[in-house]
């Protein structure tokens, strides 16, 4: 598979569980309320789930690896899901994952 | 019981209500949600219920007629709720609620 079909795959992968992971958590969330200020605290925490999601699933060649990085850290990919990535890119990927 | 006291407490009994069919409808909203744009879709909808919410519950005694009458025609009071206010105030809700 081309390098770049690799990283595609590996990062729609790991927003696409972000995502499901998130809907789930929200659901929890809404069914538990009872009061409107816990109804208020689930908007502003949609907020910033949204935002932090836009912020962290940046596809920009530029800032990928940091990206790969982060989510490697974070166990939201596993080497496997890099295993196609050239060496050089997966060394950075390794080393930025571990600061 | 005093004039103050009727309005605080018709005010307060349609806020609570406006609410308790939010906090309803947001769950049910919720449990449909199936795609993150949905999910999206959640959170915009909420900053858009409270913004209307504050802007309808105005507690101001220069506008509080108006927001009466806006609940009225819009069926959140009822003129039952609103005995005990003064003659004058109420056939101005009366004919603001008919505009």
């Amino acid at each position: 598979m081309p390098k770049k079909a690799v990283a595609r795959r590996a990062f729609d992968r790991a927003l696409s569980k972000e995502l499901e992971a998130l809907i789930r958590d929200a659901k929890g969330r809404a069914a538990k309320i009872e009061e409107p200020s816990e109804l208020w605290g689930l908007e502003s925490w949609l907020t910033k789930r949204r935002r932090e999601i836009d912020r962290r699933y940046d596809y920009r060649y530029s800032v990928l690896p940091l990206v790969f990085a982060h989510l490697l850290r974070d166990g939201r990919l596993t080497e496997d899901d890099l295993h196609g990535l050239g060496q050089g890119k997966l060394d950075l990927i390794r080393r930025a994952s571990a600061l």
